[in-house]
């Protein structure tokens, strides 16, 4: 039997309204939104004034309300609210991957403890259904590993300096359609994409990271110099929400841009849209694609998430319950390239073995393995005169001294510089 | 609590010793095959002789084996015994489209009937999880139309003659490699592309079709001319199982090549593989890609069904309860390419309005719109001389007397010829 959706709303930005309206527009679903609430009184918004509250309590305290959907960008408000509405048995739904990613096991205790879902598809990859499928379908076809373009933002911005514009360019141009904040620091520097992969680590892999242990470099400092290099190759740059299980038990994970030759299942998948690569042990390599963000593709995951609901749907975390989970590793090698207009930090690079090295007036790169877990020791976000970007080959576990034959000190006084 | 499960196993083919295989490996999964039955006796087979069983009954009337997995070519005899594994109490996997296609309602009910599940998802795009996806995840944002390269012999053939090969020499190379049958008929004239779409219908939209109400032309009779005009105009061809909402309430549904821009989703799908593009009202378009046959990639789907039914999962056919059925239909109109050697042909064939023309020594095209309901009367699977393809112009509704005013009967005397 459905169960009847009384829904307290919070939040009205544009996902908000979308599921504002979807919800009033569909008619396909026994829920209606009893009650908004919003923080900023006296805001033109697109539904009359009457239709809003501004204190949190007006849906939190009301017993008729049976399910919160939460869609505020405050991930310390949200987890109030969160929190407040599973003490008040309530069920909640969100889309805000911040908050889920810094508090996972916290709040899927707490909606235990309370004997609610928590459900929040909207979260990772907008429309795609990435976490109920990851949860549900590849269940016992051991996941090996995923490849995610989970941010929008960055992958339309690619996809511009990939055409041949710089970095600047291609950001005014995202900014301008809307597809990119006026502070763009957590799409560009891959921290939205970190979120996301941490969830999806949950789902696929069963493991709770916390952010701090994450990698995650983005694509500010992509340069006209390196989408060529891209270009001669025959490459993309995508920037990778990235999973991947390696030696015994253990499980690989970053966000980084990578270079994909055209055999790759995401090479095409461009402009504003996202995509997951999903690979398993039997059933091969599977690609979702749709639109991670915007409006009416937002508020449908969530509208998928309020649908499950009327059938008590939650998530089971299976992949947790399994009698030796894998363990979260930064430990493993991988290949990189390197461009830089600083010849001697490219010279110095840190690599355990160095393929390739170019020098020119204008530009140097060069290529090789390195030892990622020193790699990420620094915070390349911040070092404007680099880029880095993976290469297409595996991940793998590092050998027996191979770290330790490599020197970064003339590396680091460079980059102090 | 999980069901543990007892399988019997019917087929040792491709699929059923990949089933074997992956079972055997994950260790996943709470369930064992404890007996195989299959048809032909001294067979040689990849294990031995004694794991297996001719006779039907040895599954059938062993109360100990509660889950049937159905893996046979014929759909005759796998009707007989799926309907008795449910009348003895079992549940049933299968992924025999053919079965499924044609009987669809009578083992819905005979499955409710005996209060077991009856799942399929192996049946249609092999690895990829469209049935669960359309059935549990767009389940309210309204679908509003699918795409699919459900055959991935056909779309092998067609990147092959979309690189300059002649269908012949594809058709060899696909059968070379194990991707064509040495009787292509069911996947080359549409057959097998129309039964999954059969499937899909009912779980986008809740209607039954009976396959002869459903058009299914194949790629048998392109030519290298028409693999030219499409590579001129940009096109690539591709085999897409297609439905899509018209009018108040309709569904328009029918198998045909496609010329398709490298705009629209499924473009970059190449080869032997599989895809879905789903496009529902809130979330946009959607693309799923993945193996659509091969031993493991079925398998993979068999497993996740498997899987699902510890959970005793079954498919709820959501869209086939609402209050008003939407109804099928041939009645619309689309835009075609027309491509032959018969001069004749091109300049009588019946288009409701003609855009283009074009005549030469060696070949002849034309394009225009037509009324499917009157095109799909012709067996064009045995028109040699002739190729069509859909254009990439949206299905409409007839407007009144538009039928009316073409006339065929010149057309179908040079057809007789």
């Amino acid at each position: 039997m459905r169960k009847k959706l009384k829904i307290g709303l919070f939040g009205f930005g544009c996902v908000g309204q979308g599921l504002y309206e979807v919800l009033n527009q569909s008619q396909l679903l026994d829920a209606k939104i009893e009650k908004i609430v919003v923080k900023t009184k006296g805001k033109k918004r697109a539904i009359a004034e009457e239709n809003f509250s501004y204190i949190a309590d007006d849906i939190l305290e009301d017993p008729t309300i049976n399910c919160v959907v939460e869609l505020i960008d405050d991930a310390n408000a949200a987890l109030d609210i969160v929190l407040k509405a599973f003490k008040k048995g309530k069920h909640v739904v969100s889309a805000n991957k911040k908050l889920i990613a810094e508090n996972l096991d916290l709040l899927i205790q707490a909606a235990k403890d309370a004997g609610v879902s928590f459900v929040y598809e909207a979260a990772v990859c907008g429309s795609i259904p990435i976490i109920r499928n990851i949860e549900e379908y590849y269940n016992n076809d051991a996941l090996s590993g995923l490849e995610g373009i989970c941010n929008g933002t960055t992958n339309y911005i690619l996809t511009k300096t990939g055409e041949g514009k710089s970095y600047d360019q291609a950001l005014s141009e995202a900014q301008e359609l809307g597809f990119a904040e006026s502070d763009p620091t957590l799409d560009v520097d891959g921290f939205d994409a970190k979120y996301k992969l941490q969830i999806l680590l949950k789902h696929a892999f069963g493991i709770t990271t916390a952010p701090k242990d994450v990698f995650n470099y983005g694509i500010r400092h992509i340069k006209i110099n390196d989408s060529n290099y891209a270009k001669e190759k025959g490459y993309r740059i995508k920037l990778f929400s990235k999973a991947h299980r390696i030696g015994p038990n253990q499980i690989a994970g970053f966000v980084a841009p990578h270079m994909i030759y055209s055999n790759h299942q995401a090479y095409h998948v461009e402009n504003e849209f996202n995509a997951v690569v999903v690979e398993a042990l039997f059933s091969d390599q599977q690609l979702f694609v749709g639109k991670g963000a915007g409006s009416y593709p937002t508020a449908s995951a969530v509208l998928s998430d309020i649908s499950a609901l009327t059938f008590d749907y939650q998530y089971e975390y299976k992949k947790s319950k399994v009698a030796e989970l894998p363990a979260f590793t930064n430990n493993f090698k991988v290949k990189v390239y390197v461009g830089s207009t600083n010849r001697s930090l490219i010279r110095v690079f840190p690599f355990i073995q160095r393929d390739e090295i170019f020098q020119s007036e204008s530009y140097n790169y060069a290529t090789g393995w390195v030892d990622f877990g020193q790699i990420r020791k620094y915070n390349f976000n911040q070092e404007e005169s680099l880029f880095l970007a993976i290469l297409p080959e595996p991940i793998v576990t590092l050998c027996k001294d191979e770290s330790d034959s490599v020197s970064s000190e003339e590396f680091e006084t460079l980059l102090e510089e």
